[in-house]
């Protein structure tokens, strides 16, 4: 295993540590990183009560879902500059992950939130010095598509 | 007092009521409505630790910023669909409260959180019988804008 | 071939007819209807000097490509009007074409649109009885994605 | 008249000639600058032919409206450079001017685009080192709000 490959897991994990345990409201979402790789980040949270919209029809709340969609686009975004920033110094990489914000987001609401849990994944559409844009889909436990969406991120 | 503006009142007050206690995440989210009229509603909401984003610089996380915007927005198209139906049967207007939901919405992420509480506000930009399109604006307490968004709401 | 095919392939004959020759603006735009399919629908224009943004780089204007991506989204919802009214008589279905229009849009520009020509296809991401979502993409003539967008319009 | 005030006067000016002349596809729309200052900028067009959308009703084409509220939002984002560079040299102010660039929008398409002519105007949201978000809004002769819009541009 080649050094830069460590440093690239070792940056991935503390990334993982800090968005599970570093913030608050991810908590309340119940948000679990299933997967992380440079290219390949798979979020998902389990159906809770407090997380309804809708007691009625039991669905997921649409604030649930802009704001899971959103940490994923965010995180994808960090995982794309820790890509790119390689090799370079841990507390340098760290420095520029801390300037990693959500300029704007569409979310586009499909089909009611129903399900025992949901995966949000995503992918990078364009990136470079200071701007990554992100494509983001929310599916079901049945692989039903929820929503989508498209953030514009400042990554540098 | 006319019978419509009685029964008006007494829909926006329903609206309230449905608003605050059946939904349970507006409750994670802690808002309030301060004031529910047919063109001027406000929505009120205190700062608290598991709202946080970013611990060290203890703002809001984004995702209860797109949450209480896209809220607002749906309040806002139910209170416009209770006006236009305004002297109809309450059920009837009930009944189609419950078509309300979010087709799309964008997020401008301005500022960063900071404040002790916070207000939602907006306004319909275009209604009709099908759709509204809304726009909203998230203050802090010292009336910086923190946040815009524009939401499209399927209303019948 | 069965009537219901046949009646499919003229009134997407009638769509691709009205297209190009019904509507000026998009004569301007030089676009033509590559191939046209119930879920399979190409659009395709050539670089010209007018479409141009910027001279010296050479490049299309980005008023070109968010036209181009809201007539392919358009187009896209009106086939899928079409499709499901299948079997219904022609004058039916064409009232009801005249309903559809773009309700939002978004568009992310993400390469500069340099070509010798560029293709537009989308595919419906969410469709019922008053609203349709589509997903836009342009490419140039190497298949390089220039540009992505999400639209919302109103079917019926 | 202070020599900053002369300067920004000139690099307007310069603006509005590179605007009109030097942009093919702003021909095409017929585009002038009505007014430009810092803090005011107005677009306005008159309806021709060729930007129809729908001969029946005569109403422009959704792809000119997102045209011209994009380069709406694209001019005073590039005025909004201006006034913060006050005082550099014309070439580095040039310079900087040529980075200006779209990196998303969205519109809203809330009623048809019926008129002799179309004014735009917009105003910035949030401005910084790296990015603009305006908002753009377009009216009709009698001062019906025909669309309006949000856009994210890289400017530095």
């Amino acid at each position: 295993m080649s050094n830069d490959r460590k440093n690239l897991d070792e940056m991935l994990n503390l990334l993982k540590n800090l968005f599970e345990d570093g913030i608050p409201f991810n908590k309340v979402l119940g948000l679990k990183i299933e997967s992380i790789d440079k290219n390949d980040i798979r979020l998902k949270f389990e159906m809770r009560d407090e997380l309804v919209g809708n007691t009625l029809k039991k669905i997921l709340h649409g604030g649930v879902i802009s704001s899971v969609l959103d940490v994923t686009g965010g995180i994808i975004s960090m995982a794309d500059v820790i890509g790119k920033m390689a090799g370079r110094p841990q507390d340098e990489i760290a420095k520029r992950l801390f300037k990693v914000g959500t300029i704007d987001l569409r979310i586009d609401y499909l089909r009611p939130g129903k399900g025992k849990y949901f995966v949000a994944t995503g992918s990078v559409m364009r990136t470079g010095m200071k701007v990554a844009v992100v494509r983001m889909q929310l599916h079901n436990d049945r692989d039903v598509l929820i929503a989508a969406g498209t953030g514009t991120y400042i990554i540098g």
